[in-house]
């Protein structure tokens, strides 16, 4: 995969000539070295001999002039060549660069896994889902009240929840509509058009316990919180008070800065390995109940229609075990034949990833990949496994378990013991099909 | 710290007529409770008398309309309510909004430390340092050569450089000018001013270890690393071939996406827990030597002027175990008397942080700070102290301890230890003061 450089190749005996910018060599070469510790430099220092007969590249034109003033930009962006590296509302064979997508203010933006590393979301590329556009919200203005079954109803600004103890941790947030089946050919071929509804971030914040044991919550007649968003969706999501008290966060920073616009700015609330729709954005108000809201996004929406008939049976909050390879996945194409790395993320909403099994050849075999440390509970686990490709076609799939000893299920296990009007919770594993060319493409399509 | 709600007080009997909006009550009651499921919304239901009896909040005016569409910024960025959160070239008392500070391609850019939360620097906001200014390269002509001392000089594509095993890891790094001593009264106000230099992410590449294999380095006499950038400055650096194959990284992303322009793009060398300018950013070039460079970077500039005389006698790589309050820190100013959280991060260059004591009455007395999950080696470590304020004047002072068992020393140590000419590595204690006003100023200051 690396060239081996031929020493017997033209070096280039003189870098300032084949630059093209410096005629007379020596004294142009001994101002040089005071200003530039390139090869050639090196060798003037007499030191460096093998620099000389070594260096096999000419120069770049940008190390030949000055680049940006430092500090051009006080808040920096990606490079302009990782333009094509965005979130999405349509799958990428629909929106390619150019391409704009109808508007809507009840929508998803979708996270390119397969452009990711590592088990962080840059704050840019985490996904979206709103139902009633994204508000612009003034903190100065914001408030958060506490109220219904408490001793003490409080009304909090964002700057009394900052002075409350601060508590910081890395949890995935996944869509329960991610890779929903009811969409044709799980609606694409890239990870990020079925899957990109995931995406992990260090938050802090507040935890929820502390705040109800602040206001006092009626123990004998309270279970339910009824969190509410300001939105123009007014989001309302009902969350057991067993839950609540458990690791539930008011969260106003995301990987270090304040919460972004997306995500509930200025602050939401993090129920840790449920499903994002409960993660309220944008909170406005927790009203502790001893009945649940029913509201419309927990009946009509947000319940997983369960048998036969298709009735909502249970409201399911807790994401379970799921892994995605990432590389190589739908849209890849394998350049060649030999060593490659396969690459992916799984992540519970139950706790702790245990292990991951890859089989390259659609679920005969099984090899368990390398987990990289930390593995935290109810973050996304970073997976690799290396593999020589002969050219041969291969379906390659991951299986995550996680410290419940639960094991992800195949799509059809979860079609048989749901029954056909399932769409939420998709935890299935992904295959992906490689043909003889290397062309990778969705194995569920088509 | 919040509002205890007086029942008594005048509530809202009529949110929506409160909202100016709408005129008639109950028949646009039941259209808007269709709509948003806001407080009047569940009074609707009948469910949930104690939502109006104690909702305080008028609806705000975002909840009353839609926002902006999803998917609007394919690219996400800050809230428009964070603009004063940024990287600064200057002391935020000579920068504030609208200052645009001289251009400079030799220069730095500080990141707001006193405004971040956990242990990630976004990658918009971590902190800048080039010598010739910021290239902009293109990944597809960019290679990386390993050259000198080896069996076989090999040639890197970007390409060719992610098909390598990739390794995922949070690592801090500092430049060594970070709180620079020659710097009249540590040159700021504000922790962005004085410590700016200073950031975290989770880095992902190959290790350099493996590459180096590939290479097959000559054991007899190979005993450096020259490492070079492409940059128009041509940053050059030595790194012990010891260093070299233990932990360093070629890394080609951060916090998940591809390294940022300033950051290296599109490939740059991490040497794990040494300072800022060995991890050689736009690397271009390896080259395996049995002497050291002796470059202008680790000769007239990034050497400690040690002793009496000034004269630079060693070459010193790891950055110290250090600690820093970020809250309430220069530029804070605390409203009232009362409980407050005393926040910080802590790192070392040698491995784990073990410790970080806390002083409130200027070293006199140490408290024991929480250290936050997980404590990761060579990573910044959040840590917390609750902290009750009597309007008293206090000096707050925070010391780390790391895993070798070095203590954070304080600035008359160093000066002590290391003469007057000492600048590089100052990783002193800082000292924040608090007058009776709750104004938070540079205690080094003035």
């Amino acid at each position: 995969m690396t060239k081996n450089i031929d020493s017997s190749s033209p070096l280039p005996a003189n870098i300032e000539e084949q630059s093209g910018q410096i005629p007379e060599n020596v004294a142009r070469r001994r101002l040089l070295s005071g200003i530039v510790a390139s090869g050639s430099a090196l060798v003037m220092s007499g030191l460096f001999r093998q620099a000389e007969a070594a260096d096999p590249l000419p120069i770049p034109k940008w190390t030949k002039s000055l680049g940006e003033p430092v500090a051009a930009r006080p808040y920096g962006l990606p490079s302009p060549f990782e333009k094509a590296v965005i979130r999405r509302e349509s799958p990428a064979e629909f929106s390619p660069p150019g391409y704009v997508p109808p508007l809507s203010t009840s929508s998803w933006a979708l996270t390119p896994l397969q452009d990711l590393h590592g088990s962080i979301t840059p704050n840019g590329l985490f996904f979206e889902r709103h139902h009633g556009g994204l508000p612009t919200i003034d903190p100065a203005q914001h408030r958060l009240v506490i109220h219904g079954l408490v001793k003490r109803e409080l009304l909090f600004s964002m700057d009394d929840l900052t002075r409350f103890p601060a508590v910081s941790k890395f949890y995935f947030l996944e869509c329960s509509g991610n890779s929903d089946t009811s969409l044709e050919g799980n609606h694409g071929q890239t990870a990020q058009d079925v899957h990109g509804l995931v995406s992990c971030a260090q938050w802090t914040g507040v935890m929820l316990s502390t705040l109800l044991r602040e206001a006092g919550i009626d123990i004998d007649k309270a279970r339910y919180i009824l969190a509410e968003g300001a939105d123009g969706a007014a989001m309302l999501r009902t969350i057991p008070i067993s839950r609540a008290m458990d690791d539930c966060m008011i969260v106003y920073a995301q990987n270090g800065e304040r919460l972004r616009p997306e995500q509930g700015y200025p602050i939401r609330l993090l129920v840790p390995g449920c499903e994002g729709n409960i993660n309220v954005k944008w909170l406005r108000r927790l009203e502790v109940s001893d009945i649940p809201a029913f509201s419309r996004e927990e009946t009509s929406k947000y319940t997983d229609l369960t048998g036969p008939d298709g009735i909502a049976h249970k409201s399911s909050l807790f994401m379970e075990a799921k892994s995605l390879i990432t590389f190589p996945s739908g849209g890849h194409e394998l350049p060649e034949a030999g060593h490659y790395e396969i690459r992916g993320i799984a992540w519970s909403g139950r706790g702790k990833i245990t292990g991951v099994d890859v089989s390259v050849d659609g679920g005969k075999n099984w090899q368990p990949a390398n987990l990289a440390e930390p593995v935290l509970a109810k973050c996304l686990t970073s997976f690799t496994l290396p593999w020589r490709w002969d050219k041969s076609s291969a379906t390659l799939i991951s299986r995550a378990r996680d410290e419940t000893g639960y094991v992800q299920p195949y799509l059809e296990q979860l079609f048989k013991a749901r029954g056909k009007f399932f769409v939420y919770h998709n935890n299935a594993m992904q295959p992906w099909r490689i043909d003889g060319n290397g062309k990778v493409t969705n194995g569920n399509r088509g």
